[in-house]
């Protein structure tokens, strides 16, 4: 007997067909003899449907009313689920998000800050389903509260590390997480398993199919993870703090990520003195851009270089005139700006200890003359930044470069 | 400066283009110095949208989870109106059943016990707009509770007396209160007032523009109501518990109510014995069928006598079957059913101290060769039993000869 949580998304749930199909799958889990919580998406559409009607309401709206009509969505579809289940004779009862989950943070895009776990417990331990609206909880005001689009992830991995679960499985329309987009790679390859740093990195990159704070509020419960298809049986894949022997390899690759949502920004012939870096990087951090790859590499004794950086496409426009507004205290001579670049990153614990990899990734490249704009690297990742027009390439090349397609696979 | 609340249906809620100008009336009783409480309905034909999910989900649904499903539409409509007064320059925030209302009864058709009014004196003497979903709120276990179909009239009413507000203003698709139903009187006149018993017995008999548990609520309160146009400015009618002297004429009748939703039943020759009586009725009431007018009188030295009662039309089978179960213990002769019956009714405090009303009533629908089927009468009610046939015509006539049509009228 474990304790699970099972999370269905917006897809599973659009309908009451769909919803039958969850209870089928639910009722197989607490049949098996698991204490079982489910948390819940509003239907496909739902949210859409909300937010568009907070918009015609007011253009700017306050978040706390928000939150108060987007979070209806869930409710609806918990209620809808519980009576499902208790048609099919299986135990179940719905807790609103407002009964169990504490919220902190600003309305609209609150954090789980913890998880009443009593009235749960004894639900559970009396045999009965608890089934949960993602997404939302009560905020310290007293008010509802959402976690921002996708929280339903992040509720689920948060009940399930507060309810101590064993597991916690994210049933999704995908069977699985993917060695890179099928949609460039149509012989990309489901995983078995994948690290959480793995998952983190293949997410905040492009690879959708978890929200990133989920991942990352698993990782640091140790709570192992499961994404699988809501619509076949199926596996999926395991999602766990580490990989176990046979499933580590000295040279393993995870992925390869793709990710266009990138703008290039160079400053030449900056000063190379203490603070030049910060008197860029620190505006942009205060005006809420995020800056993603940062490349600066002095060069001696020439006493001044270029400074890159990447950004959000969407936040250009911002990031320029931030810059140019301090065009005197930063003293660069030119500010030039590309955004039909992209970036492509091979993710795997594998790099850590094998610095062939990161050699063997711009080789590859390098055969299809493929021209690295920038370059950056962590622990389990290596990004290179290309123009936009040769990434769906060079994600196809890294892809067969690092035995990742369906046929070489074992 | 008074404390008022304002109740808006879903007729006025179905849309951002409806909800903008019930903000727009809001914002007039705010700016005039009023503290304003709006209590609202979900948009029309979604608690229907929302009914049907139910159905279809589980045909025998749990109250308490139909409750969690259908309480979403109410929450929709109450944190759009805020961000909309809100927009408007209007302060404002919402408030949830769950947060205020205290509810007691069955899930599904609660009712209201308790509204916590610290919160909303907070908001209100703070200058606030305090925004309240209609039709919900918590109850003893902690869960979401509604209060059954039509019950937004019912919470604002509640909130009203809970809140000691001066008066309830009902915003309706409807200007206020006719003396008779339109549609079989097209000169049927709009009330100026009309008492909270007289409400009673139009809104039992046939005239649906009030909920009427809403209106006993506000009686017991005695806290004055309006019932007025969402759409059109106008004084709408007042319900109050007296009228003044200037209203109060000594023959006057508030209004014909007609009732096509009867069936009539008929037990022959009974014993007028002790208990006779009680023996038909007890076991209809047990069974849950509301019987309505009640029609025996024994006569003096017969010894045996006809018992006439009514039940609505869905009621009648049911009714029947309770009937023959009891056959023998009852000892009737036939029992006879008809359901091509309808009630008409006159509805007045005048009928209280002018007994000429009842005998012109009958006089009225002699004179065009109506047949009495049956009669009952209380205090302020006088109604008669006759074929449907005739029902349209009865009403017309009554009409007229009570000196309520349009043309008629000071």
């Amino acid at each position: 007997m474990a304790r699970i949580v099972m999370k269905f998304g917006g897809t599973s749930m659009a309908g009451i067909e769909r919803i039958l199909s969850v209870a089928g799958r639910v009722k197989r889990e607490a049949a098996a003899g698991n204490e079982v919580l489910v948390v819940v998406s509003a239907m496909a559409g739902e949210t859409d449907r909300l937010v568009q009607l907070c918009r015609e309401a007011a253009a700017l709206h306050d978040a706390r009313e928000y939150d108060v009509v987007v979070a209806s969505g869930e409710q609806v579809t918990a209620g809808l689920l519980a009576m499902t289940l208790q048609n099919m004779g299986v135990p179940a009862r719905s807790f609103m998000g407002w009964q169990l989950v504490r919220a902190s943070g600003v309305h609209g895009n609150a954090r789980v800050e913890a998880v009443e776990g009593a009235l749960l417990d004894e639900a559970l331990r009396g045999g009965t389903v608890a089934v949960i609206p993602g997404f939302q909880g009560v905020s310290d005001d007293g008010r509802l509260a959402t976690l921002g689009r996708g929280g339903s992830d992040t509720s689920a991995v948060a009940i399930a590390a507060g309810l101590s679960a064993d597991r916690c499985d994210i049933y999704t329309d995908v069977d699985g997480v993917y060695t890179t987009d099928p949609r460039i790679v149509p012989r990309a390859r489901k995983l078995d398993a994948i690290t959480f740093e793995e998952m983190l990195e293949l997410a905040g990159v492009g690879a959708k199919v978890l929200q990133t704070r989920s991942v990352g509020l698993a990782m640091r419960a140790n709570l192992p993870l499961r994404v699988l298809s809501a619509f076949e049986d199926g596996p999926g894949t395991r999602i766990v703090a580490e990989l176990s022997g046979a499933e580590m390899e000295h040279n393993r690759i995870a992925g390869i990520a793709a990710d266009r949502n990138e703008a290039r920004v160079t400053l030449t012939a900056i000063a190379d003195q203490p603070g030049t870096v910060a008197a860029v990087i620190s505006p942009l951090a205060e005006a809420g851009i995020l800056v993603d790859m940062i490349v600066h590499a002095a060069t001696p004794d020439r006493g001044s270089s270029d400074l890159t950086f990447t950004v959000p496409r969407a936040s250009l426009a911002q990031a320029m005139a931030v810059i140019e507004q301090r065009r005197a205290a930063i003293a660069y001579a030119d500010l030039i700006h590309d955004d039909a670049v992209a970036k492509v990153s091979i993710v795997g614990v594998g790099i850590r200890s094998n610095p062939a990899l990161a050699a063997k990734m711009f080789e590859t490249l390098a055969e299809r003359s493929i021209n690295l704009l920038a370059v950056s690297s962590s622990e389990i990742k290596v990004s290179a930044l290309i123009a936009e027009a040769e990434l769906d390439l060079a994600v196809r090349v890294l892809h067969s470069a690092f035995g990742l397609d369906a046929e070489q696979a074992a």
